[in-house]
């Protein structure tokens, strides 16, 4: 395999990314300014070497403990809990939570062999006790295993005096009654709210 | 700027990759296999640094001379000309072609600053005479940039005995005739063939 196939097939393997985009991406580097594809290849070798979790809530940085668990302006006792580092940049995004987060690593799924044990479940129980908490935001996807994993934290909360809470499932803002799916229309009408 | 936002902007930089999708990626490659990330870093160093075009024909190779034009089982006096490198994979994967290539590295585009100078042209023609090519078959884009550069190519050869074709433009195979835009129909029906 040449230099150029490798890099086709590297590329290819890259989610979202089939082999003519591939291509069109192998054969636009080979044209590119050089200095753009060195730093490419070495922003993903930095990345793989400099990026960790965060050793209290899981999050990506290149410290020990990441922006956000260090920043001391932020509210200590409201947690966001998560499935992935990069579902808190998206909530970062909205400007509405100055909480902690924590990051649980993924959602439960028997069928792929992740049960409480393979999920950052203690650390967050350890974490609710220790900073005492009062709140926990279950943002896990709207998804059945990210339900079933909401239940589950739930429960092992219920008779800890915190607060557990859910994002609100419901209709798009901008979307359109008429192609919402018969799932979101039934939790939007669960969840209905005076106005 | 941190490593990931580094690789979230470099990756959105590639074509067909906007922000999302340059996310998606960034947050796979530090979950992914080591060895594949450092793989995809190495492949695109490498390509850069290996790859470049053959002195015959400009299609990309390692070597001096790319795969092509030092295989001697092709026929030697027809000469299909493409735009780009990659186009000749293309042409490559029909097997319909056994002759050799010329890669012009572009089309005449005056508002882009690309006249006869900036193709490979000059060289299409030394290697014309030098290699008693006998056929051109012009395979630049259906484009009006690849069918200005077709008649440019062709008026340059008209004295010179060599037999210049272009590539047929027509409805394509399994396509439907409601369907096809204006000019491609036209274009068919002015190049109908008896059955």
């Amino acid at each position: 395999m040449n230099s150029i196939e490798l890099l086709i097939k590297n590329f290819s393997s890259l989610p979202g990314i089939g082999k003519k985009s591939a291509a069109r991406i192998a054969y636009y580097l080979l044209k590119a300014d050089r200095n753009y594809s060195v730093s490419l290849a070495n922003s993903i070798s930095e990345a793989r070497e400099r990026v960790r979790n965060c050793s209290i809530c899981g999050n990506y940085t290149e410290n020990e403990v990441c922006d956000i668990c260090s920043d001391t302006m932020r509210e200590k006792n409201t947690i966001c809990l998560v499935e992935m580092p990069q579902d808190i940049s998206v909530i970062e995004s909205t400007g509405v939570f100055k909480g902690q987060y924590h990051v649980l690593m993924g959602h439960l799924s028997p069928i792929d062999g992740i049960g409480p044990d393979q999920l950052n479940i203690k650390q967050l129980m350890e974490r609710a006790v220790r900073d005492s908490i009062s709140e926990i935001i279950i943002a896990t996807n709207p998804s059945v295993e990210g339900d079933t994993t909401a239940l589950y934290i739930q429960k092992l909360f219920e008779e800890k005096n915190i607060k557990i809470t859910r994002l609100a499932s419901g209709l798009p803002v901008g979307g359109d009654l008429e192609y919402t799916d018969r799932l979101t229309l039934m939790r939007s009408i669960q969840g209905r709210l005076p106005l």
